[in-house]
């Protein structure tokens, strides 16, 4: 079942607070990815965004951030993943390892982490291809590639 | 190359410090399982535990726990994750995102994560088969059925 359709949820909407966490994180200067994590019925369960940089951080990515924020929850085959950018690696390991029954993703032409792995395990993956999420990650590269790149585990001189 | 080559370090002597994480955990009341990154020439970067009961918080695996206490590091391709358990999914994909080279393994009888998929994907894996781990998770999971489940992403009614 696509995301949304049980409880008429827009995913564009439920994009705006991952988005509106990026752009939080970029004016902490941080690396701009945020995510959000929400009930079937469109309840905000928890948000959160990429604190590499605020933390000194490396374990915070915008999913695992939103994910810890949501707390402990017993079950998350109805949850709704949304983050500003196609999840890494260690994010699709979080969306899988708990259930996680859909993801709605911003944009994956900065970047594609697992999504496709994901979908073949029966996650629900929704890409909105936003315009706002494109511009927002492709200048943060052009400005940041060395930290874009720690972020994403490429060494230095890769 | 297998683990330990370059150096001569012993996986059980590095599968100690995440065990003794483990104990620390069991102790505090939580899921014991440890964790600890090592450089490739055996400096201790970072060790950690699962926190899911102490901080009531989720997102803290053993990996993901060391993974933060390592800090930011330019480049994982020569780093050892040790952990007491075979990584779930989520820990296999913070190892597979960023690039730790090698990967040694307590114990995979209590339960398997993604090892092969880490494998197939370059990363060495070194499985210990220690005893005291596979006892001490054993024992663990018996007891407390329902908070195993949790932090694997089982629904309580499965």
């Amino acid at each position: 079942m696509p995301i949304g359709t049980a409880a008429g949820l827009d995913p564009t909407v439920l994009l705006d607070t991952a988005y509106c966490q990026a752009r939080i994180g970029l004016d902490e200067g941080g690396i701009p990815i945020g995510a959000a994590l929400f009930s079937a019925d469109g309840v905000l369960l928890g948000e959160g965004r990429n604190r590499r940089v605020q933390h000194d951080d490396p374990s915070v990515h915008g999913e695992t951030d939103a994910f810890r924020a949501a707390g402990r929850q017993r079950d998350y085959s109805s949850t709704i993943m949304v983050t500003t950018l196609s999840p890494c690696w260690y994010c699709s390991g979080l969306i899988r390892q708990f259930g996680i029954g859909s993801v709605v993703i911003g944009e994956n032409r900065n970047f594609v982490g697992g999504e496709d792995w994901l979908r073949e395990a029966g996650v629900a993956i929704t890409v909105v291809d936003d315009d706002r999420c494109v511009a927002m990650m492709a200048d943060f590269i052009a400005e940041n590639p060395l930290l874009w790149n720690e972020d994403i585990g490429v060494a230095e001189d890769a």
